[in-house]
């Protein structure tokens, strides 16, 4: 392939490593400047690239310090969209898009998403070789949800986890100053997969203290046994913390956070939907009726920048330069991925197809979950604890971090 | 005064710089050995003390590396109580409060805590000279919730508004990723004062990016003003973000967060009490009908210690050595108060009579407040800017902060 240019886009749930991983792509992309000429970056991912909503990134990324703060920005610098492609190549929607990238020059997409990104990544390879548009397609992978297949974890995953884990150990610590019998319940993103909960583990294996029951989304959730565990809890010690998976189920598939059958209302007159920790701490303050508070982790586990894991910020980086340094070999309609090496943590950077990975779950696996399914299990922490390693420098003005804002 | 023991105790609701006061205190103890001789700590406050949960400080402290973890330990290292002294010097809780002092020789107190704790500094002064016992009692001041009279603020305020004004900052940027019309409701702590809500603010100030609208308890609030107010901030953008006070209530003096009137009960029959996020959230998708979270920051923002502020620290240690100092010049039944300097900021440490600050509140003066009572003015955010300022250096084990747990 001749001289081309290059767009970048970045869509589905924001992190605090998703910039880290433009900035790889940025920076390798100027970094051939024989091959790619000029690098374009795509406002709110393929919704943008209908809009024709396009700007220059290789100008304005030139100054190495702009690149740092980037990499220090949480959420999608570029914007985020949730547009999912149509099935049926003959859709208006894929003319579209390859006239833009006509318009444009571009030899070189780069898409950094979670699954449904890379359902998006797999239709443009193969409407591409289907009309004979020569283009090479990279999926890159970020969700803090790690619930991609094909790699060890996922971009963004450390970052959210390390946020957790030091949430929760500060929580542990103020619930730790009072003798009243109390049970703290902290809810957790995570629907489908326990993987964010699981960081909850990693205050009592790293400081010593720590939560008393995990509940994941892996396995059934019974209210019975979830009691009675509280109830064991509180008998060792009078402070119980317990994290919860916004997504446990019932044995009956309903959702231990939806209040649905109470058929309860609202003053509007809408159904009450009550998050799980709600649900959860009611449920204690009926059964034992001990002090009992509910917390809901929210937004700020997936945009707290501020507790960016340096381990995920450098493999979000390495990442996003493998993509270009893969598309520039050949490659396409590939998602990147890590592979855990033995021994000593560290990772090698493959490539794999992106139908392994478009549109599939991989949840947290049944070696991980003890045998009462209220905790994890030492394999499960190993695997956990490089992912939160170190801190990454920030620059603040006046007391708060500066970011990198793309108007 | 002869040579004696003193005892220090923490008290109220936690914060992040809670234990830089302790660690002052301690430093100030062990640098004036030929007048203090042993430091006790008491456990959980007056509470601890009623039962003889006494340890010994100044042996576990004499290491400068401890001290500084410490500093960094969020909530109360000594564990804290909400016990209120009764009226009466004729009930036995003051007596046996005094043969505890007595048996352990103690001549100075310290009490670390908010407004309620002040009233307890002050009774115990009162017994003492009414009992003739030779002892000197000193409040140190310390809340998130920055409503102490006679000090410029209060030491734990600022880590708290840095965490808050982070948080924010964090929470537009994930907001900003999305082409959607969205309104984001963060509720803030604050039941009576609004100081916490204030540093909503702080990001528009400083990075130039914003919440839109601002809502404290210190004005009556009109859901129809609200939605008027909304509805103007979406013409404007898509992206809305909100800060609002948890304890706002309308004209009648009802709490907003309160859906009492619903007449709404829970599985368990229990009226529902929503919080003040979730009840605006349910009036703009009822009346605007746009995508709509309420996100509830929680224990977070008092316990947050990976954010706390550099000057709140540094001030923090400062009165707990000046609680010492005062102490041994004489002073009891005294308030250690921050005076704030004209011009460039710094503060002079002083001391005020302890009946001038117990069981007071200080509201947000109306100069802070906007005409339309949905935003802070500049005199607001000029005197908030420099309690946030300067980040502290953290200890880190395995990816997370290590604490110094005192058991």
């Amino acid at each position: 392939m001749l001289r081309a240019n290059a767009i970048v886009g970045q869509s589905g749930g924001p992190t605090s490593a998703i910039n880290a991983t433009l900035s790889g792509v940025i920076k390798a992309c100027l970094g051939n400047k024989e091959r790619i000429n000029t690098l374009y970056g795509v406002k709110n991912g393929i919704e943008g690239l209908l809009k024709d909503d396009i700007i220059e990134l290789s100008g304005m990324f030139c100054d190495r310090n702009k690149l740092k703060r980037l990499e220090a920005t949480p959420s999608s610098a570029l914007g985020s969209c949730r547009m999912r492609l149509p099935e049926s190549f003959n859709d208006i929607v894929y003319r579209r898009i390859f006239d833009i990238f006509k318009k444009y020059g571009i030899g070189y997409f780069f898409y950094i998403g979670g699954n449904d990104s890379m359902d998006t990544v797999s239709k443009l390879d193969k409407y591409a070789r289907t009309c004979g548009y020569g283009i090479r397609i990279i999926g890159i992978p970020k969700t803090i949800d790690n619930d991609l297949t094909e790699t060890d974890h996922t971009p963004g995953y450390g970052s959210a986890a390390k946020y957790i884990a030091t949430t929760v150990s500060e929580i542990l610590r103020d619930c730790a100053s009072y003798t009243v019998k109390a049970v703290t319940v902290i809810e957790i993103m995570g629907r489908d997969a326990g993987w964010l909960t699981c960081a909850a583990s990693l205050p009592k294996a790293v400081i010593g203290e720590g939560v008393d029951l995990i509940y994941l989304p892996e396995r059934t959730f019974s209210m019975d046994k979830f009691i009675s565990s509280v109830n064991k809890a509180l008998e060792r010690h009078p402070n119980v913390v317990i994290a919860v998976s916004e997504g446990i189920r019932y044995e009956n598939g309903a959702y231990v956070g939806e209040l649905e059958q109470s058929g309860n209302k609202d003053v509007f007159g809408h159904k009450y939907l009550a998050g799980v920790s709600k649900v959860l701490s009611r449920a204690i303050s009926e059964n034992i009726g001990c002090k009992v508070r509910a917390i809901e982790l929210n937004l700020l586990q997936r945009c707290a920048a501020h507790l960016q894991s340096a381990v995920d910020i450098s493999e979000s980086i390495r990442i996003g330069k493998a993509a270009v340094e893969r598309a520039l070999k050949g490659e396409s309609g590939r998602m990147i991925s890590l592979e855990r090496r033995k021994g000593k943590y560290s990772v090698r950077i493959k490539s794999v197809d992106i139908d392994a990975v478009a549109n599939k779950v991989r949840y947290v696996p049944c070696s991980f979950i003890n045998k009462d399914g209220n905790y994890v299990t030492k394999e499960c922490i190993e695997y956990l604890l490089p992912l939160v390693l170190g801190e990454t420098k920030k620059e603040y003005k006046n007391g708060l971090p500066v970011y990198c804002i793309i108007k």
